[in-house]
């Protein structure tokens, strides 16, 4: 007997996913799934985030997925939102199993919106569905704009990508505009925003995007 | 029956490595594993190791593993070196299969060095021995000083850990002797070079140490 082992874990994930999908569809909670490669500034984007959801009076948490430390929701910790850290300790991305672990130890129901922090990687985390309502891919200039060519699982899958540290992109010769082009060769329909966290380069842009999400 | 799956895949890895490893040895070939996220540098690092190793004479393979296309193999080829391609299509690591694979389609007996370039990736390349003699890790100032800390399984393993794009580091607000002391909570012997490819800072001293493996 030949077992397909790949097969079965994928089909064992697709039904806990599934599960995840309708317990934040049954709450009417917006989630989003963010994923990028390690220090492509996702924790820096959701410091802002949940800065400008604290002054708005809304309420989002976090799950954050690190393989090891607490170092990432420490500095979200500040914020007073719900954080639940997974150290996956070794792990390359988040499961459905994780996320709804930690899902169960927040308080969903006091939420306007969860956003999922997936292990910094650019490769394994696109292959999992953890329950999302949307991925955001997260693709910053020193990485080079030929990367959505190179790792175009995640692009595929985003409704969203952040271009972020967009204050290097001169220096680091990221060239914007190709790598728009590189992501619409690999989806037609991104909805795409280049930013700067540091400068406040299209800030209220991308903030406006999260803040539609949760209403 | 259980059958233990995942320790099962990695016994045949490892002895996959151990015959890589003893081939390698008994062409009397230096082998390294580069490894770093999406962006860190290591094809740049290549460029200049290829330019260098052929002012000098020498001539040094490279297995190039990427998830799609040939755009890092290609901008290496300029330099007449022999280079095998192995496009992972959506895996996240090489394996020592990939570079058995590669590597017989390579002049190992005319190569003074071999470099496997890992996929894009600080998380899963780290777990598997491709039968190589040493792993470098590369990581790049704006990943961040934290990195060695939250991903400890490559610099724990690395005879070299490159700091790369140095010419960034007070932009990117990484502090070099931080993330020194980073690398060395993990690895206390391992060897450290902070360089910058585009300004030329500390290259001398990465390109001698590749020289000497290849000596």
């Amino acid at each position: 007997m030949k077992i397909d082992v790949k097969k079965d874990l994928y089909e064992t994930e697709k039904t806990l996913a599934q599960i995840n999908r309708e317990t934040f569809k049954g709450l009417q909670l917006p989630v989003v799934n963010m994923i990028g490669s390690p220090g492509a500034g996702k924790t820096t984007l959701l410091e802002k985030t949940l800065e400008h959801f604290k002054a708005q009076g809304k309420r989002v948490g976090v799950i954050e997925g690190d393989v090891q430390t607490s170092i990432d929701s420490d500095r979200l910790s500040v914020f007073g939102m719900p954080i639940g850290l997974i150290n996956t300790n070794g792990g390359c991305h988040l499961s459905s199993e994780d996320v709804s672990r930690a899902a169960k130890a927040l308080p969903l129901d006091t939420l306007d919106l969860l956003i999922i922090e997936n292990v910094g990687n650019l490769v394994c985390p696109a292959a999992f569905d953890l329950g999302e309502q949307m991925k955001i891919a997260v693709l910053s200039t020193p990485e080079g704009d030929e990367k959505p060519l190179k790792y175009p699982a995640l692009f595929k899958n985003a409704g969203l990508v952040v271009i972020s540290k967009c204050e290097l992109a001169d220096m680091c010769r990221f060239d914007v505009r190709r790598a728009k082009d590189n992501i619409r060769a690999v989806n037609p329909d991104a909805r795409i925003i280049e930013l700067s966290a540091l400068d406040g380069t299209n800030m209220d842009e991308y903030l406006s995007f999260m803040m539609n999400l949760a209403e």
